[in-house]
């Protein structure tokens, strides 16, 4: 059975959780926690010299990571990846933007404002932050407000991979107030059969 | 024809013109000038709504955008992009990374020492840079210390994306001196029939 080291405080996390629970698979989760550094240990490592979460693990030896790497890897033959190359390159295109102009400064938000301490140094980062975070959610609200997901009518894993940060980032100082299209497909991600949700902060 | 919006001081673009050569496709490129703002008119944002290059324009208001969604498109049918998903994945998940932990730190310092005044606040954000930059460095020369390109023994286009910013990693204030591994895979890249090197910075 497949198995993943994953953190829920992590939307990287997160994305694989839904993946595999969006297409119906079975799989053993390993709490492998940020905070306690458990991603550091020398086992760890073996499995993923970055240091990151998630990692899956394929048995035998066979660990893949990066969070949208996994998607791409789980959402083999099912609706959530599209089969004409075309169509596979836009899906794509959204996520590898996740990675360079949403993750790092939305994500690096949320985590900043839920679990380090307050700083005018952090408070300077976290406005470093706000232009190209906020350049990310137009972008997205201007696809949005065409479209019902992110790359047409049907949910792929580029909606997964941007789900995963967008639902949280009023956590990270980033208001949603002006962004209804996004707010409306979050609520049709949600709505997804098989959706869990990620474990409120504690 | 295939037609690219390019300009050749970006490494992103390189990337396409380099699978692009690689892969001995006709193209026409359309120099678009950065520091002109050529990349912020109407006409340009209505083709990439992101004000980025590269733009891949494939005909018939058919554009795509994002570096390494090109090159996976691109590199469809060619020894550039592996037959098996496992191994696809593992393609994917350097270039995941290098969207998320390379170019914004390595690329944006290139830039930044390259093309921007000196200042004491260009100072704080190169040296802020190093950690993270230095740690991408870290992990690609522990893999290639045991491979001869980014995925094993052939190139990819995981090879094309971190080649890159990694070619120029000196020139924003990355010493490849301790990175054996990393300059004998670029001199690797180098030798790869087709290529084509990036213009020098004027």
């Amino acid at each position: 059975m497949i198995k993943v080291y994953g953190d829920l405080i992590s939307g990287n996390c997160h994305k694989v959780q839904l993946i595999l629970e969006l297409t119906g698979k079975p799989y053993e989760w390993i709490h492998t926690s940020i905070m306690d550094r458990e991603t550091r240990t020398p086992e760890y490592l073996a499995m993923n010299p970055n240091g990151h979460v998630p990692t899956l693990d394929l048995g035998g030896d066979n660990y893949l990571a990066e969070s949208n790497a996994i998607l791409f890897y789980l959402a083999q033959g099912s609706d959530f990846w599209p089969n004409d190359a075309r169509a596979q390159a836009e899906v794509l295109k959204w996520m590898f933007f996740e990675q360079n102009l949403h993750e790092p400064y939305i994500a690096s938000s949320i985590f900043k404002v839920q679990f380090l301490e307050a700083s005018e140094e952090l408070d300077r980062e976290l406005a470093a932050a706000q232009p190209t975070g906020y350049g990310a959610l137009n972008y997205m609200e201007q696809q949005l407000a065409g479209t019902a997901f992110m790359t047409g009518p049907d949910a792929t894993i580029a909606d997964i991979a941007l789900f995963a940060y967008t639902q949280h980032a009023e956590d990270g100082g980033f208001s949603l107030a002006d962004y209804p299209a996004i707010r409306a497909w979050l609520a049709r991600v949600e709505a997804l059969p098989g959706f869990v949700a990620m474990p409120p902060y504690e």
